[in-house]
């Protein structure tokens, strides 16, 4: 029956419905693009804290083995990657804020949807909400393993310089490198 | 620079500025759809409201000049009409509910697009909250005026009943029709 499609079509209930089905639709893709994001600057960040680990552990190896020079060296290296370190969780931190305001729009534009009689659209969104934020969740738990890592190997490298100063005369202490003292 | 345009196209930012921006387009969009049929659930309810006024004067005027035929005729058509007046309420307070939703994730997106550096969207769907907000409170001005006609018309009507009760005999009261009993 055409004409009552007509009218079904023009009552305020479904328009309503219809214009809270776009909602969810770019809820949705709002929150793709922010946990992709999201999901990219964590890797990147935690690539960045290997790469550091490596590095570090790099260094710890050649405690007293080095050259000043040799020392200078890694340790301009070592500086670098933490300025790179820094600078991937600043993105994380960034994109986090982006993926948040995704999540709480995507959960309002659900709650809407059911509230219109969209159904569908709600529980569509709600499975993309949880496919999102597992997938956050599992990149979190990488970058924070690799954060346990490096403080591992920072107490790895206290222990080491403790080992080394323990072993060279007192008087030779200062050829520690200066670079070693900045130390964050 | 066609090249660094391509890049920029293609940058976390840019696509999740993008995709912020579809969010206002469909916020906006829900909102439109919930103010007017908000606006016009609130113009319908003062309508009925203003007709249960008109009839409850004219059941007024007609105190005691009416046959119980025709009180009861004119009570019929006063019982209808409270029908459809809480009918026209009970639609407000339905699309109010959706209205309220669109609000709320005009807000949440309007920051979502500051965030992602969209002012532009941001700017455009305040703007749009603040003119659905006035049209809104101007048509619930106008349904609160018309709620305080009504019941300074139930006030009169109660004034009058009493009236034209100490004017008859006290065996007469019998005949004040049942459905007066009835008013809510």
């Amino acid at each position: 029956v055409p004409f009552t499609q007509q009218v079904e079509n023009l009552s305020h209930e479904s328009l309503i419905r219809r214009a809270s089905c776009l909602v969810t639709d770019s809820a949705n893709t709002y929150l793709s693009q922010t946990t992709l994001a999201l999901v990219d600057a964590l890797t990147q960040y935690a690539k960045a804290l290997h790469t550091l680990i490596a590095l570090q552990k790099r260094y710890i190896t050649s405690i007293g083995k080095l050259t000043p020079a040799e020392e200078d060296s890694i340790w301009q290296v070592i500086i670098g990657q933490r300025v790179e370190v820094s600078d991937r969780l600043e993105e994380c931190r960034r994109f986090e804020s982006n993926w948040m305001n995704a999540i709480n729009i995507c959960e309002l534009s659900a709650e809407a949807a059911y509230n219109s009689g969209a159904e569908h659209a709600c529980t569509a969104t709600k499975t993309n909400l949880q496919v999102a934020q597992c997938k956050v969740e599992e990149l979190r738990t990488i970058s924070k393993e690799a954060e346990k890592k490096l403080a591992e190997t920072k107490a790895e490298e206290i222990q080491r310089m403790a080992e080394y100063a323990s072993s060279i005369d007192i008087n030779d202490l200062e050829d520690i490198p200066e670079a070693y003292l900045r130390e964050d």
